[in-house]
């Protein structure tokens, strides 16, 4: 079992996160996480905020000369802005933010004791306990990438492009788009969103690649990968949609063109022609590449605010206006990748076991030696 | 916090759970729980197992003449066939099922032992046990009603309706659909696959009304309420998209379309004129209805098989015929349900505690107050 | 992971279990689990209500042709007398027992509604559980047994005798005692108790031999399997104390007469000559055998029934008089037997992981190997 | 929910935790957490490490303006000494530690990995959790204290003493210790082990006062308070016996002499003159102080080491020497009194529920009203 937990506030002092149930020996390179900071920081149509300042993880415990020794690994996130104390009281609380229902829940008349850490702020350590994942997933050449394919509205087709050619034409992108058409139109679109106080959402879609057959299960409702994954996303601030492989499209469609037929090959064994199912049926990988997709709703912090009420003198108002991003969907995506990252790396976990890299992996080895001449 | 364990196989002596951590002193009539296990297994569109045999619910511990006691609540359906051991060795998977994942998972050479757990049948249980949440939910006036907003392609406009007009119509259709017109191409629809030895999806979406602000948290990532609906609304069979509100819609639109602007009200207190958020902001709960849909693909079992291959020989062949479903998207909903029933039933464990049923309803009155007040 | 959820009342229907997380392809034999609850039922001290009925395991769900397939496995175990709903009303609770606490705890007016669920009858259906437990472990050549060594006051004494002695001397004695001549003496403590109307408690050891190095860890509180084990153990209905090794003696020992000084062998590899720790040093198994003792207090339900107080009235008079064993040390060390081996299976499941018995297997046996070649 | 995570080693950079689940509005004093890992250090009998550095707790996020807003608190405890990368190879294990089933299951040829993480190092960050929950109930006057009732052999007599007493001689006592006589005597046991390079240990009393009836439940083995105690307090290292109320002693008593009578009075309502149960029957608190004993083996670590075999060489040679206490007893006790504070804090959070303190206070003081006038 791989379990978490993570702290910290927007303008606290860091974010923090423990990460329990790694393997031992495993080697963390801390700019490996690094990277995974920066891309989530850098995309286009992030905020000033973005700018000034790089997020870069430390990882204060559970490495020795820079391997895993089983030990729980506490990640930190230091905030360059620690002001959380001094920042003034607000009452305008902001609509399609937590900022209402929390004054009232946690029984505050400060929506900044909301805001703090119901922001997406958060999900840069998020981020790191992924980047983490990721490192343990790439010692079984399990990969995973995110990529804009919808932005206020304009499409990006990746039709007939394969996981490697997304990648390349992804990683060069500043929107984290595998379309350069399409791109540039949804650099505009953010510039004049950005221009006229507005905001804007998006889809990504996220895919692993060279997942085994076999992880999760159908045998108890929480079990299921595909649960799993579908709440992991939706956990991600702002995101109001999850589908995975062909998703609502698929409710449309007539059974015989939706399932994928399955086909022999001595030499690679049972395969699939089509991935309409993105890689799950019954709750349970199948071998062929994951693909999910998250909708995002627009950023609800606006330029030209939104009609809001004050908490304390109930009379209307305009919500606040702090310091935000015109579209994050981009970034959305990067914390797509680490969440599911966790949960491929629990899943991992639990099937093979292990308290020593070595010893999962051989776990892992004797499992695909089963699956290939079963 | 309220958790539960099922077990039970579709030709095994029965579906069982257990629920644990409900309050004493609720009182459970099995026939409300009856009656969704019967609004389950009658949508049209369903196969011929359904008509004969009607499930109920057992309730074979947790009660006390008539009334829970605090202790596990076990709930038993019996099955009509219990024919498991004797039933034939099946060597053909079915593409879109955990069929061929399964076998290779457990390392099984039938795929019987994986279709008998893996398949919708389950989630009879899955109803039952929503069914005693319900009528605890019931006691707070919290409500949920599921119907078909589109089934084969086809759409249920529902625009202007308001849920007491939606629960009318819902109620009395045979399809679990609020828009007479629709139904009845649905309908058409499905009797055009079932001689085309074909399948369809749809969706569902599921309602639920009366709920206190404050449910969930965005404290913690798995505190959120969305992610907890979106993982158990994911987890049932063939589902394949999960949305909130919106959803996917938000994703192209801008941010002053999308925010559900806040109002104040003496009476009423602070309020919104509409919920593109379906009732959920930074994963809790805002006083609004909650509006999730599902999108279910077609049913796996085709009349006209698929391409597959026998795991044993190797050869290719069509898949399994099982007796199967032509559309089981209504039936879907009243699993959705019932799984939002158990999760809003734990957020309201956790959020009111309390041992019996009288000490959490004193806790919730003083909320509301708490909530008038503020 | 494995889990557990238990249902049931004494005198309701039924007792239920739903085990999770078992691997496919074990067999289960129900005779096994049989011939625990016998145990359980016939060891000498228990009440009347025992003789008449001989508890049996059925399992309900999760075997198919008499192996585990991977689904949860549900037990259940008839209860003859399933009066609960008629029985009158209770209203004087009994010293050492729930009654009190639990009638305000639950805000009822009805003991009944308390120890129908508190009584020691619910252990019947986790020996079930431990039963399957058991069945598991046994592939790996894990095997627990309890005996009685202090019943009363009276120590049994068993220096100088090995396990397979212990046990040949258990498995005869109508009492689950190694030593004849003790237990003589404890029977007749027994009828005395019993004709003064009066009960008694005892010590039980709980023996677990065959277990690998490294189950259980210190990386987290939480992961240590003392912690596990004592608290299952104290989890068991009038269990007072647990201690594992030396235990309380060791706190009055010096240092140097309490550590098990490590040896090693070519053919053995390490091991030790003594077993203070009881086979667990940092919360993990060290190889050597696990020794775990529980203080059982005596029964609460007294024959000569001392002073309480009517919840209703308040007024002074003599608990309520229930049918009751006279001292049930021996079923207890039974109990014990059945819950450390739930905790051992589940040590193991996450330490091997693994699917079906033949993967798990496969993972032990390839960490036997790393061990031995340490 | 409360719950928790822990990560750090000895000669890391710092022991950290999160704390999640807490409710908003509570105020928190690091001066209050600073005081217990003060006692916890200064107890005589701690080694040379203790001297030196004075272990002070930050709260890196949870808190605004020095009070709870419901979000994850992270603690920190800096290292003075973090060196663990640069610490030399470790071959020789100490018998008593985790030292050799660590490297064995962890697949590590270097000791120190082992005991980084397995030192009771790692103790003072639990008290530090344990003082935010402590700070939690002292809000419903729970109060929580430790005393050494037996060191190697000698037994502190406090008959008669009552909890104030005992508090009050305890504060002042140098080895947690409220009978001045026999802490002499400990001392002077603790010094001539300490001159002959042996190691002692000993038994802790952790009583806690102020507890309202019915915490904790019998409805499932694991919502049973006692399983929980014995569990928290069986994980902390050098634990080997955990007894609750007369504990053993009450194995060998009749039950007549064991039993709390039940005794009513108008104006405290239900008590009982005697606590044998130590708090808890069937596993519910029941109003009466809980009392709780924990018995510690002699640290591992010895001047004058034990016998042992390299892990490399397989030699024989002497155990390896650390840096060590000679008798950490009045220390588990204060790491006694954390853990069952959070386990408290944990039973409050369930039966109370409530997002503020404000809630939870209101949601308490309902209850007590229902208590007092059942």
């Amino acid at each position: 079992m791989l379990r978490y937990l993570t702290a910290g506030e927007s303008h606290g002092r860091c974010l923090m996160a423990i990460l329990e149930g790694m393997p031992a020996g495993l080697k963390v390179d801390e700019e490996i996480i690094n990277r995974d900071l920066r891309r989530r920081q850098t995309a286009f149509g992030r905020g000033p905020r973005m700018a000034m300042e790089y997020d870069t993880v430390q990882v204060l415990s559970g490495l020795r000369k820079g391997a895993t020794i089983g030990s729980p690994i506490a990640l930190m996130i230091e905030n360059k802005d620690a002001s959380i104390d001094s920042l003034p009281v607000i009452t305008s609380p902001r609509p399609g933010h937590a900022d209402l229902a929390g004054v009232i829940k946690y029984d505050s008349n400060d929506i900044r004791d909301i805001l703090e850490r119901a922001s997406a702020r958060e999900t840069a350590i998020r981020v790191a306990l992924g980047g983490v994942c990721k490192i343990l997933l790439d010692e079984f050449d399990i990969e995973i990438l995110s990529h804009v394919v919808e932005l206020g509205g304009i499409k990006a087709d990746i039709k007939g492009l394969s996981y490697k050619e997304i990648k390349s034409k992804v990683l060069k992108s500043p929107l984290n788009c595998a379309n350069k058409q399409a791109e540039k139109a949804m650099v505009k679109k953010i510039e004049s969103a950005s221009k006229n106080g507005n905001t804007l959402g998006g889809i990504c879609e996220i895919i692993a690649v060279g997942i085994p057959i076999g992880l999760g299960s159908y045998v108890h409702s929480d079990r299921r990968l595909d649960a799993r994954i579908a709440g992991t996303l939706m956990s991600i601030q702002a995101i109001k949609g999850v589908e995975i492989g062909l998703g609502f499209k698929a409710a449309a469609l007539l059974g015989s063109k939706v399932h994928d037929e399955i086909v022999f090959d001595k030499r690679k064994g049972f395969s699939r022609r089509t991935n309409a199912a993105g890689g799950l049926e019954g709750g349970v990988t199948n071998g062929q590449p994951l693909v999910v997709r998250i909708a995002m709703k627009p950023i609800a912090t606006l330029g030209k605010p939104l009609a809001s009420v004050d908490i304390k003198t109930k009379r209307k108002l305009k919500a606040q206006v702090e310091r935000h991003d015109i579209c994050a969907v981009a970034a959305a995506g990067i914390v797509g990748e680490a969440v599911l990252a966790f949960e491929l790396a629990n899943a991992m976990r639990e099937k093979f076991g292990g308290d020593s890299l070595s010893e999962m992996k051989r776990n892992y080895a004797g499992y695909i030696k089963q699956v290939r001449s079963f």
